[in-house]
């Protein structure tokens, strides 16, 4: 049992409740309490319980990452200021197609894990191959994933074709299913990699498993393109019709909705992962977010892979995706700092079908919480703790973080595995890469 | 006499060199030499010279912000999400005229110093009013500025009218004109709030004095449309009628400028700070970046107030200008790496005329330089370090400042003041005005 303090107690539950000078008491990897600070030392006596924060921080839950693929960390600005299809065959098809491997993934995800940890993820939404590669270092490095076993129509280094790779995805889940870190899930590629077969055949596999569904959709103007020219028309009418749109899923990127698939998405329930750094830096354009929500769309946010980003920071993701929501539309009033930080949160469980588990601070969730230090000339004064959070910090003012109840990060520092052995492994990976 | 060595010595001189494993050596404020490090230690073998930095991490020369309003920082996140004219003249307005002082300035300029320097900004370009407060807070906390005085038509807490602004400005020269940090200059404020014989006074004023010209323009739509009804034409067109755009001036915003603005732009030499935070935060636009460099306009990046941004953080400024650009113009090749630390160094010197003296490492400049450590698990691998910095690195991976020759921050600590009574003195601030 341990005690986490803050000046702010930022709940996100649906009151939407923030207890200044708050404290949640944290047992066997679950919240047990919540009250002002004063009270629970009135309650919790026992002066060996530990006590984490102070009275210039911040508490909320972690952040959830919507879509990434943590390995490709170890492609980090290996290639930029490149158009999509260019910076895909030239620098990293080849690539994957020379070193994508189980020691390749377990190696890249402990590098991504450790980021996102420290910039404030507690779980991540992970789209790759060698699943239990990633389960194995998104496990010892203590984050929440929900790893989703990629789903092709044709064959890479880590399958045969789609019925390989759902045969890997059940083994996945007869392995992991039952872990406290790891949900899994299985993830049809995009609508141009996977057949109508294909397609039909993942959403039966995940109703029939109970996991949720990962997929790209509409990244670019010239996927809708060529959906158009082949299926006669827009992806999420196509996906609806072939009655692809059932059970949980979260749809990455988005960037390429009209009105009527907007509001198709909504009625069926998925959830879009708005990838604002990888859509601009990849110049596929700016998904309308302010509508979707607007149209009942939940959205939450994904990094993307760092080879398109450069980094997996949220903080850094939800701060431009709010900026630019506004410059685009014309309207400062759309992707507010309450909104954004629900999409960072609650809004991102719900869309992964994990809301009873995580995303908000509220008895009986798993503990997966960030405490953010307040303490810093760029953070002061607080005038709202919101707008502080969404506008003015950083990653790296996330010195604490818990996962499943379990002080993962403590003032910054990982606290059961070498950082060191991990950075020096990245470098490893480097220097082959480089030099192939 | 110390020396400053790391794994990435970036120059920004005009050959772009990056000198790998290399060596700075700063005396009497100056940089006296640049070699690998190898080299350097067989030169300078006195073992009592202090060596700053390591061999994992990348030094290059500070950032200039090119617009900003330091002082507004006790303002951060008072009031967000809201339309330009509700937040100025609801929020910002009735604030400044109960609050703006001497000592309101002096304690807000105090506290975006410290903030800038530790994000690296070793000089920074000040619009506001109380300039010797600014001026004296920037030397407390040893920082480079181009400070402004405000040039209204009207009078504030700080002035009765354009002819005691520019008495004020006057005197700010005589008083610091030959300080080591400080740079005077004129801010005539804008078109709307400067009549044309304010805007000659000051522009005369400038070629007097030798000082640079501050001013903003064209920052949205409306001003443009204003500017019609009233001089008849576009902003940029009528400044050149009027014989305005003479000297070193410099733009901030410059959002809503035509094809031939910009050409008159690059023809006298306008420098443009883009403020991409606030634009989008305020909705005022995107502006035309990637056209105008094509143009041969200098760009380079201003945080404006933290009050709209809402922090004063160039990485992540330059971060956002350049994936928004590849964003709106479709094009990923825009605003590349190179470009975007030219923006963030050379280009602004260039702009503010202290180009002589900083804004690349170089021997002869002042030694405003900074050390970024590279051993953090969100900057590696590293495959091309302008990459790394522009993409992947934070405010806090800068963990040394040298500005003037001076070690200012090391290890991410301000080497001679209080940073907990300036961030406190800033609380005592926000109680002040939430009370209000």
């Amino acid at each position: 049992m341990f005690i986490v303090r803050a000046q702010y107690l930022i709940t996100m539950n649906k009151k939407d409740e923030v207890i200044e000078n708050g404290a949640v008491v944290v047992e066997d990897g679950r919240i047990k309490d919540i009250a002002e600070f004063t009270e629970i030392l009135k309650k919790y006596k026992d002066p060996s319980i530990p006590i984490y924060g102070n009275s210039h921080s911040a508490l909320m839950p972690g952040f959830i990452n919507t879509h990434t693929h943590a390995a490709m960390v170890l492609f980090r600005g290996i290639a930029d200021d490149l158009p999509l299809k260019q910076w895909l065959t030239e620098h990293i098809w080849p690539r994957e197609a020379k070193f994508l491997s189980h020691e390749f993934v377990y190696d890249g995800t402990l590098l991504a894990s450790l980021e996102m940890l420290k910039s404030g993820t507690t779980t991540f939404n992970d789209m790759y191959f060698f699943t239990e590669s990633v389960a194995d270092a998104a496990k010892k490095l203590g984050i929440r994933a929900v790893i989703g076993q990629g789903v092709l129509d044709f064959p890479t280094a880590s399958g045969n074709g789609a019925d390989d790779y759902l045969k890997k995805a059940k083994e996945f889940i007869e392995k992991y299913g039952s872990d406290e870190l790891i949900i899994p899930a299985v993830a049809p590629h995009a609508i141009y990699t996977c057949s109508r077969e294909t397609l039909i055949k993942s959403k039966e596999f995940a109703l029939k498993n109970r996991v949720p569904i990962h997929i790209h959709l509409s990244e670019t103007f010239h996927e809708v393109e060529e959906c158009i020219k082949e299926h006669g028309k827009r992806p999420v009418k196509y996906l609806d019709e072939i009655g692809f749109l059932e059970g949980r899923i979260i749809a990455a990127h988005s960037v390429w909705l009209d009105d009527e698939e907007m509001e198709i998405m909504a009625e069926r329930g998925i959830g879009v992962s708005h990838c604002i750094e990888s859509n601009l830096k990849l110049s596929s354009g700016v998904a309308p977010v302010a509508r979707m929500i607007k149209k009942g769309v939940k959205v939450s946010m994904g990094t993307d892979g760092a080879a398109s980003n450069n980094n997996l920071d949220l903080l850094e993701e939800i701060a431009i995706a709010a900026k630019v929501q506004k410059g685009i539309t014309a309207d400062p009033t759309v992707l507010d700092v309450k909104t954004s930080m629900k999409m960072l949160t609650v809004w991102a469980a719900e869309s992964l079908g994990i809301e009873n588990e995580t995303g908000s601070i509220e008895i009986g969730k798993k503990a997966d919480m960030i405490l953010i230090n307040l303490r810093k000339p760029h953070l002061q004064p607080v005038y709202d703790i919101y707008s502080t959070i969404i506008y003015s910090a950083k990653a790296s003012d996330i010195e604490d973080v818990f996962v499943n109840g379990v002080p993962v990060i403590i003032n910054g520092r990982h606290q059961f595995v070498d950082e060191d052995e991990i950075i020096d492994k990245a470098l490893w990976w480097a220097e082959r890469i480089k030099s192939s």
